[in-house]
């Protein structure tokens, strides 16, 4: 029997669960639901679409729903509204408010008996479960976490709000020298601005002042006042070109000490590049989805992480295949 | 509470678990096991030392065993009749027997109400796990392994039984064009030739005829015969201070699409570079310690592989520690 998989939010990242969901055999989407008018929404592959009011007549006939909504707004609202009647799995992503996210999607998930995965994807996700193994197996180290070469869609965002800015696009990229120093096992204090760089694509709207633009990118508390930041004005046509895609990716190290006196040094490094974050984050969601079948099956409710699931789950192989497969 | 550990074998593996203990607050080492003469064997921290016959008597006094015997002969008998008696961590690395240790382990284990973690390391162990996340997340790609650069020690074994042969180590190298093309997201069909080069380093005995050990050496089966090979003579001064090191890591990366028509390509790799192979593997068997301490806690008995353990299950810290900390 399949998986019968829901899709709450049909954006990027709804889309690649779409995608992703075909690359399993044991799973199928069986709606997609949206807040836009359903019947002007057409998927990648042509699945059903709902509105989302009529989310609750799916009880039975959906084994996982998939949330696919932003951090900011959407999720705090709706994976405790949809724990409280579906397994679910989301990709909370504003790692200061997890602990609370956790305690709202806990509460829903062990009254309404579902299991909740929240926060799946690479960072976090991947990511944080490569830093508590790492930190685990080491615990006398140092972590570091790289991220790029990868579009942050907040920083691009906030140029595009910007008056006198058509479009822009800003890549976060990890400093060479610094990835490099730790890759050797140094053990290097790294300022912000010794970690990352940023570099922004912008096409100005004609007549605009750039040179005031500019100043108002690297300036920008928060955002790129911390960071040395380059900016290049390009025209749409390029832009478009080169800049259409959303790749990403990162790097987690843990530089570590074993040893009777600490004399041997350990470089564990975790490195992922990515052609496209959404899909990819897509693909971790629908693992995940496999897992939270599974764990809801044998009675396990409630919230959990990444960090609760053990490894096997995410695989629709059995032990025994995995132990010879895999091991 | 401390979680009392066990260490069953005292050589290179025995003494890495006895320092990374001292790395971990909540455990401690209470007992050493040996078959050779007790009272002849101190070990780095002086623990205690026991026969490895006296070990029935310490069933309420250590809460996991740690064996640290070698795969070959030591392990498929050890682990099964500790088993019984304890909660057992080991490390047993013969790829091919895993179904087979698993099923003799897994019965004494479910008849002795204890826990056992079986192949835990980094090869099986963390590289396992790496494949398993891996292809679980992107289930269209192919996977890559790569060993090294790292010592070999059944290679370097194979040299010494060499006539004319003082000493000898063997180091197994990644062929730097291959990685190369699986991290640039390529998915080459490589030989085993094609993958690793192997360089030894050899003392010769006085007088020995060095064309004749070398020509032994890159022609011998299994060993060296599908490798380009590269054999150095050194003199015994430079071998103890150049090749005393018992380096190794490697890297575990898959190559996997997504994508309406799988237009996009991902890469994960997990990368190992450890100063000390037995430092490094003694510290991933400790963390599993702890784990096994737990599940035997919880009640869920028999044998279980790094892939049945839910990550937090390696760490001290509670569930909210690590949503903060690490997510």
């Amino acid at each position: 029997m399949s998986i019968r998989i829901g899709i709450f939010g049909y954006g990027n990242l709804g889309r690649g669960v779409e995608l992703a969901v075909r690359q399993n055999a044991d799973m199928e989407v069986v709606a997609v639901f949206t807040r836009r008018d359903p019947s002007r929404l057409k998927t990648a592959t042509n699945l059903p679409v709902y509105a989302a009011d009529a989310v609750a007549d799916f009880r039975d006939k959906i084994d996982v729903m998939i949330l696919c909504g932003g951090s900011a707004t959407d999720l705090p609202v709706q994976t405790p509204a949809l724990a409280a009647m579906f397994n679910v799995v989301d990709s909370f992503d504003t790692h200061a408010k997890i602990p609370e996210h956790y305690d709202a999607v806990n509460a829903a998930a062990v009254e309404g008996k579902t299991t909740a995965l929240i926060s799946v994807g690479w960072d976090p996700g991947m990511f944080s479960l490569n830093r508590l193994y790492a930190a685990s197996i080491l615990p006398s180290g140092q972590d570091y976490t790289f991220w790029g070469k990868g579009v942050s869609q907040g920083h691009s965002d906030a140029i595009r709000r910007i008056d006198g800015v058509k479009n822009a696009k800003q890549y976060t990229i990890p400093v060479p020298a610094a990835l490099e120093a730790v890759r050797r096992g140094e053990t290097p204090a790294l300022t912000t601005r010794e970690k990352h760089t940023r570099e922004c694509f912008v096409v100005a709207e004609e007549g605009a002042d750039t040179a005031r633009i500019e100043r108002e990118i690297v300036t920008m508390p928060h955002y790129f006042a911390d960071y040395d930041t380059t900016v290049h004005f390009i025209g749409e046509e390029e832009f478009l070109r080169d800049h259409s895609g959303i790749p990403h990716g990162g790097f987690v190290v843990r530089v570590g000490k074993t040893g009777l006196d600490e004399e041997h040094t350990h470089v564990i490094e975790y490195h992922l590049e990515l052609d496209s974050n959404p899909e990819f984050t897509a693909s971790v969601l629908v693992a995940y989805a496999r897992a939270a079948a599974r764990l809801a099956s044998e009675g396990q409710y409630g919230c959990k992480t990444v960090f609760d699931v053990p490894p096997a789950y995410l695989s629709p192989l059995s032990g025994e295949e995995l132990r010879r497969t895999f091991l």
